[in-house]
């Protein structure tokens, strides 16, 4: 014990979402949809006397990372790695809570069960107010349906049981704060639409059917986004939008056959694991 | 749709259980805690005229895969591949009747979420007597804890969040419908110190040391198994008997450091998933 450790976090793409809100954060969340992918967050944790926090070889601050360490009592060195673009919709802040409680839970022997990290990370993300869904999302894998929102002890978790080749691009960042602290009523109705469809159906061309009309209808959709789907659509194929970011994801080859030079990944059939 | 699918299915070695009898075959099942690993079944379904099952060429008839197709009421041909040992204690009717249920579903456009069809195979496992809680481990992945029976609606999961390399041997079949259908009485009283010891702590050393004593108190220790357990031990190893087989199963190095010449896998951090 006491040495580094390392876990890999899928990213995760939300298609759609409602927001739930609790004055105990392991119930707070949201139900809702998305993809985990092959893309994600590599986070190390090694045994310090400070703590200190990187991401990319940056000093950085991150409220749910700080939560979770408080939460652990512990201090120790955080160094997280990434491809994924920040503030676009991937779930990277999810993604450095859980992977910090990982890792530190392996490096410094403190054996909590696999629940209890998830339910120190996602309730440290949703004080934070970065996130809803994302650690639990991440946590399982695949193409997590978030039934009932919470932590494990609390939410309802199915799946999409497909896999596919996904593609994305990214024209700017969008503030999760800031849309979450506004009106929520037409987020959580469209939401709820969505999920019913999705439900009824559950596919990935339901998935993003749902995605793009909960778009549209929750007001979400930015005009370069909605320009990227069409382009999308035009040439045959299906996309929707990251939330929340200024971001534009697609199955197969949507983007390419567009005329898009977009990154590629896959779903991510495993959730978050120690490497 | 209507073409091949073929899905992966990782084989399940149960540490320790327990007996949860339900007229429910969904809320039917066991508790316990189990290693999902790298080793497993490649289940690959074909729609045909008529149903046909083959296990590594070899035309079989298993009940659980018979009632899986039943409740998606099709007709296919079963294609399954493993090098698992059969009937030792490796899951490997769970990861049949759980891969055609997968597998069928994708091929034929069924449009089935994961929460029904990891229901489907555990029920169709539960009545079929041949397994109480492989299926649903096999669904989730990794070191899955069973803290409560049944299929998705009704369990609730658990895991140690922890990867280890895998040795196992087999020295014989052993018939599980002939141990769960006698007294179960020890058996239960026995899973549950060891589901509360690995609560407490859920490591993989606790993990191991429950299971070694569980083995013991509900007498379901071979001479064989016994002995090489025991070889581990003096050679600094840890190990124990996959539930319910003529296997032992080492963590690490723990078989090969003892002078046996076991298979070597891991545990595999993802659940059941398509190809």
């Amino acid at each position: 014990m006491s040495e580094a450790a390392t876990a890999f976090v899928p990213g995760h793409i939300t298609g759609f979402f409602t927001v739930c809100e609790d004055d105990d954060p392991t119930k707070a969340g949201s139900q809702g949809a998305g993809l985990a992918l092959s893309d994600g967050v590599d986070v190390t944790v090694r045994p310090t006397e400070e703590r200190a926090v990187y991401l990319n070889d940056t000093s950085i601050g991150v409220e749910a990372v700080e939560r979770v360490l408080d939460a652990l009592s512990v201090d120790v060195t955080v160094t997280a790695e990434t491809d994924l673009p920040l503030g676009s919709g991937f779930g990277v802040s999810g993604a450095l809570a859980l992977g910090t409680a990982l890792a530190a839970n392996d490096a410094l022997g403190l054996a909590l069960s696999e629940n209890e990290l998830v339910t120190i990370a996602h309730g440290a993300e949703v004080q934070s107010g970065t996130g809803l869904g994302d650690v639990v999302a991440q946590a399982r894998g695949g193409v997590p349906i978030r039934l009932e929102p919470g932590g494990p002890q609390h939410n309802l978790l199915d799946a999409v049981p497909a896999r596919a080749r996904v593609e994305y691009i990214t024209f700017g960042e969008l503030e999760t704060e800031a849309v979450l602290g506004g009106e929520t009523d037409p987020i959580d109705e469209a939401g709820e639409r969505a999920l019913s469809r999705l439900v009824g159906e559950p596919t990935l061309s339901s998935f993003i059917f749902a995605s793009r009309r909960f778009a549209r209808e929750a007001e979400l959709l930015s005009e370069r986004v909605g320009e990227a789907i069409e382009d999308v659509s035009d040439a045959g194929g299906q996309a929707s939008m990251a939330m929340l970011g200024e971001t534009v994801f697609a199955l197969g080859t949507g983007l390419s056959d567009a005329g898009y030079d977009p990154a590629v990944c896959a779903t991510h059939p495993a959730g978050a694991m120690l490497e």
